[in-house]
């Protein structure tokens, strides 16, 4: 039985008799080929990397794996079309937090055609991707006082600036409202998520070194999606938010021709600075409480 | 007495009557405030980093050193002209070889007027700016054959797409004849000028690492330079090389504002996996010819 994604955050959304992607209970993921030809330029990256025996072993867990594609009845009721099959990656989780960030300072690439580049440039400066090196394309975060999610409108996150990406950043690791704008997000749970042996800036950093010198495919248009699940922390504690870094959407992969990306690597340089000056500013802030703990009367 | 430089690879010259650097006997060089309010820019930009307390002390020596601005004679012959006054980077060499390499994907940025915008992009997507995250705007190799300098056409250097760019770096550091065609470069200087633990790779990896963190300046279209002397490396062996690397071009850098220059970085990472290249082929060669000789007659 294929549904609806429950913890979709970006992309094309199956609902009103749209095109989209599907999940069934076993964890799978399926995503129709778009019409042009990017569905299966996607379809053929995914052949093309599961098999690449130059892709260390340690970077595959990176990635959604891949299941081949399938016939299966879309969801615009245009009856049995071939879709990309891949692991559902937020299916081990009961509420996720789930954000999708866009990484590269450009969308287009060289050879597209005048009419593309001219709409990813157009956007480009729109919002945050030339600016930064990536924006964020969509967020949630779970509100375990409300029980809830709590998900900011496209429109709105795509009109973001560098002070409300910062923000965005923070509110996503917090556990005070979300809707209440007066509110400071608290960074409850940025050591937990960002932070540690397991953490995302851990993840990001194995993805740097690879980027480094991997020459192999320039990732045009990717996105990182990070996952977490913040009420596993607040009932285990440390180790418990099982944060996920995974790289999607491949649509606009090109072959490296032993060049580095050095489009991707700049942006996800600059996305790993904001993780890091996010994680400092929480062990000043614990610094100072304890500081004040030891000065206290 | 201010004269025309000998050794400048890209940029305005000063000659048939035009305004350009010039330089003095004792090891200055005298760049003139262009027209426009790009030349007071890159005054303000060496007057700020000159002083700038948060730029680490190590990082200084890859910055051209700064004596203030000076009104001197122009070489257009229009009097006296404000110059920004330097360290002449070549000075310190009778020979030397010199490559000007322009770092980013992107010589525009954010808040460019459309003209400029247009300008830039054209000629970004025309090099390899976009597709190496940097271009070689120009260089000089000494050709001790011959006792003369090799210098390729501006317009044929502009020109170069990939496979060029990395005949030309390994050209640069090479003792055959730059003029033949047909003799494939022999990297001769390469261990010597971008390896070792004074050479190009370990004085980029420096600067990567400074790239990495610091939020202080984007240095929009700024070039590094790269020097050196072919005859001492044939006199002295090993450590003669003197390669040095320096950045210059700095009218169009921007305030940081607390993000990383995701475009400088990229492209840096680039040059440097170019570098790393050469680097592993020369030593690939090297065991090649050992293991020859092990195993020969």
């Amino acid at each position: 039985m294929l549904k609806v994604p429950k913890h979709q955050v970006a992309g094309h959304i199956a609902r009103d008799g749209k095109l989209g992607p599907l999940v069934n209970d076993e964890g799978q993921f399926f995503k129709p080929l778009q019409g042009d030809s990017r569905g299966q330029h996607e379809a053929e990256f995914y052949e093309s990397f599961s098999s690449n025996k130059n892709v260390p072993h340690h970077i595959h867990r990176y990635f959604p794996k891949y299941y081949g594609t399938q016939l299966v009845l879309a969801s615009n009721g245009c009856g049995r079309l071939p879709h990309i099959v891949l692991d559902d990656v937020v299916s081990g989780y009961s509420n996720p937090s789930v954000m999708d960030v866009k990484i590269g300072s450009r969308t287009w690439y060289p050879d597209v055609s005048e009419e593309y580049f001219n709409k990813c440039i157009k956007k480009d400066k729109e919002t945050t991707t030339v600016s930064l090196g990536f924006r964020l394309s969509g967020f949630k975060t779970f509100d375990h006082q409300e029980s809830s999610f709590w998900r900011p409108e496209k429109k709105l996150v795509l009109g973001y600036n560098v002070d409300s990406v910062r923000l965005a950043l923070r509110k996503y690791v917090s556990s005070n409202s979300p809707t209440d704008s007066n509110s400071i997000p608290n960074c409850a749970f940025a050591f937990e998520v960002y932070g540690g042996s397991n953490g995302v800036l851990a993840q990001l950093l194995v993805l740097k070194a690879w980027f480094e010198i991997q020459t192999l495919y320039h990732f045009n248009s990717c996105s990182i999606l990070m996952v977490y699940q913040n009420e596993s922390i607040l009932m285990k504690g440390g180790d418990g938010a099982q944060a996920q870094v995974k790289l999607v959407d491949f649509a606009h992969v090109l072959d490296g021709n032993g060049v580095i990306d050095h489009n991707f690597l700049g942006g996800l340089c600059s996305f790993i600075k904001f993780i890091k000056d996010i994680l400092q500013s929480v062990d000043q802030c614990n610094e100072t409480n304890v500081s004040q703990l030891d000065n206290g009367p």
